[in-house]
């Protein structure tokens, strides 16, 4: 007698040969089992033909309130990850993984399980047999609290750490020399809780409970093989990836990532983003290296200074976010303009001069940051501040030296921001689009590394 | 010559007398400075007739996917302190401060500021002049990060906890017989950091980023007179509080809150969750009772559970959220119907038996809880879970008996969470309608306790 799921019936071959069935349990809603998909929980509104599936290497979409019931998926494949110039999602859930395993095959086929989970969850779609079907006397396949909730824009980016590179894995010598050891820059004040990581999982949504889903099912297929090193959950963006999108503000009250790349810069993303094979690391070609940096803001010093003061500092208005040498929010700053006084309007030492390509050898970001606020102090102050995510093509052109500038230069820096995380990844290619996954030798993420 | 802001030329008194203008700075935004609200910022979409003033206490509204654009803004004014039976909104940010004052006018002073700010931040505006308007050598009245948002439903709730009548205030012979210190229950492993307080905001919002920035000014405000002691973000609702919304899910995977009280019952609501002058302290009349546990669930265990286990342990099926003895969600619990083994489909120590009214002398609660997740712990498990809050009319017959029961009794309870974080607070009734508020001795919540 094979124990069968009493709604499904579908036989559980995890069952023990000749156990009994559990008489206790009979069948009461047999309907909603079969096939739980979270799509198909949501019926009519949520059917397959309502899904946008979205170029994720594109730019269309936009802000979430564009579609509110957020059904839009992205695709998982394409030469490119996902969640890089995508639209940026609204929330963030951020992972580092310590590796656990010493074995090259466990770490490829912990890739490969990736792989697959993180292309199905990006489609709204359960795990395996879902939450609630498959074996009844087995652990659901997925854990299940995002049961009935659409794809809510969901993108999972995987990322490799130096630590990939050890003695453990046979592949020190394929390290990327851009996947540099980030130098300790003047002003970091580090907690070791929040640096490092072998593994990285960026999880954007629309829905903060779809982005903390992925990480936490992707945690439980890692069990054994890697174990999570620290997280940061975000609640707003500090950026745009698109200009079909605003501008957010970051804790500091001022707009934040004004100047950013945007997807729709192609050439500049090609140029300032994706690796490519020249670089040195053919595996890495399409690739891209993402900085992490948790930046507490001291906001009660902020928020005690005047908005003179502020503005001055940030060479931008608060209201507006226009250069203080005129014009509005996207109008280039001039840093040529002088006051009354014969000063510039925007001083030498403000975050937008510092910061500003034309002071940095034309280096540009990608930036991907969100607000983040993990309680609050023994004085009783927020521990809040800005996750810095940016997505460069070497690290050590176009981030170290404005960061050395910054923590050296910039007052705002120095005065009101302390880095308390640090993490630098080698964000591999995408899968290409066809390529069929699975752990029996399916493609996966960074599978170009270990051939 | 006096200082002026050199965008709105408003004359700054708060500068030193003959102070110098600062040349540097010039005008260069002055549009949007003057009076800089938020929903002045929205334009078109955010005019005032944009906004949909719902009354609090009422039930309209929804999902908050029905309002992309989140302009929705709950009245502050009513009988009833909104954010209790008001719709649910998708994201908390929920504060705990000590007093650091012993001066009873101190605390009047503080709560008449909080009521004023309360009142203008749910109407999605800034306070005082804004971030960016006002006197331009003083600090900014707001702190910005909220302008240009809507008021995306925010509420604003404010609690008395048993500090507030300690011997400092003159106030202990007003403690509310129903403010008792909660026992320490089976299975509390509470960590002190997350246990407490003088006084509770809960900041309820559909904009994580509108609750963040409510608690921050609210906090900013207190300066001097009540430090924050403990805070907790909430990503996901884990209840619903009308019929209106659908059922969540919690981070056990399963449906929460089915058989919460709603704001519909409006019988049921004033028999269970509304304080009366009968009840013993006439300040409280219309108020509640506010019970906050922070409940960590040990996910990677219950994740190892069987879903037969899983279901039977709760009582409910995990997909639709029927009860074991049939039907549907919404179907009420048989617990008399027996399997073929003779023995009841819903095991008398399951969740929902255990936590049934029909167990606990009709009692009843209105959940209005949250997910949560905050880090890793240094096993590389998530320290994720519920954070638990239930308005009820009186803690000591309305959660207590249910949480014994619970914790002595329910294996969910039992084996898969551990409850680190408590607190009980009194919550006022609210501010009547037409009431004048302000520091200069305006009404505020819980004027009456004072007087």
């Amino acid at each position: 007698m094979s124990e069968q799921h009493p709604a499904t019936g579908a036989e559980d071959t995890s069952a023990p040969v000749g156990a009994s069935p559990d008489a206790a349990v009979e069948p009461v809603d047999a309907a909603p089992r079969r096939g739980m998909s979270r799509r198909a929980v949501l019926g009519t509104v949520g059917a397959a033909a309502g899904v946008a599936a979205v170029g994720a290497g594109g730019f269309a979409a936009g802000r979430a309130t564009a579609d509110p019931l957020q059904r839009h998926a992205y695709d998982f494949f394409g030469t490119h990850q996902s969640g890089i110039v995508t639209p940026q999602q609204d929330r963030l859930h951020f992972a580092a993984f310590d590796l656990t395993t010493d074995s090259r095959a466990r770490v490829i086929s912990l890739l490969r399980k990736w792989t697959e989970a993180a292309a199905t969850l990006m489609t709204g779609s359960e795990l395996g047999s879902g939450a609630a079907g498959g074996a009844y006397a087995a652990p659901p396949d997925d854990t299940g609290e995002a049961l009935g909730l659409p794809a809510s824009g969901l993108t999972i980016t995987f990322g490799f750490g130096p630590g990939l590179f050890d003695d453990r894995f046979g592949l020190a010598d394929r390290r990327p020399a851009q996947l540099i050891d980030l130098p300790k820059f003047s002003g970091d004040t580090l907690d070791e809780r929040y640096v490092g990581g072998d593994l990285c999982i960026q999880a954007c949504a629309d829905d903060p409970q779809v982005a903390v889903h992925a990480i936490r099912n992707l945690s439980r297929i890692a069990f054994g093989d890697a174990a999570i090193r620290w997280t940061q959950l975000g609640f707003g963006r500090t950026s745009s990836t698109t200009r079909a999108q605003d501008t957010p503000r970051n804790f500091m009250g001022f707009k934040d990532g004004t100047a950013n790349l945007r997807a729709e810069d192609v050439d500049l993303v090609d140029e300032h983003v994706w690796a490519s094979a020249d670089d040195g690391e053919e595996w890495m070609a399409g690739g891209s290296y993402l900085v992490a940096r948790r930046i507490r803001i001291l906001a009660e010093n902020w928020d005690r200074t005047s908005l003179q003061q502020q503005e001055s500092d940030v060479g931008r208005t608060k209201g507006s976010g226009a250069p203080l040498s005129g014009g509005s929010e996207f109008t280039e700053p001039d840093f040529t303009v002088t006051g009354r006084d014969g000063e510039p309007l925007i001083r030498p030492d403000s975050h937008v001069a510092l910061a500003h390509p034309s002071a940095n050898g034309g280096a540009r970001m990608l930036r991907r940051g969100y607000n983040f606020t993990d309680g609050a102090d023994d004085l009783g102050r927020l521990d809040a501040g800005l996750f810095f995510l940016a997505y460069v093509r070497d690290p050590a052109t176009q981030f170290v030296p404005i960061q050395n500038a910054l923590s050296s230069h910039d007052v705002m820096t120095i005065e009101y921001l302390r880095t308390t995380g640090s993490a630098l990844f080698a964000i591999p290619p995408g899968v290409p689009a066809g390529a069929t996954l699975g752990s029996d030798g399916g493609a996966f993420v960074g599978e170009a590394l270990f051939a």
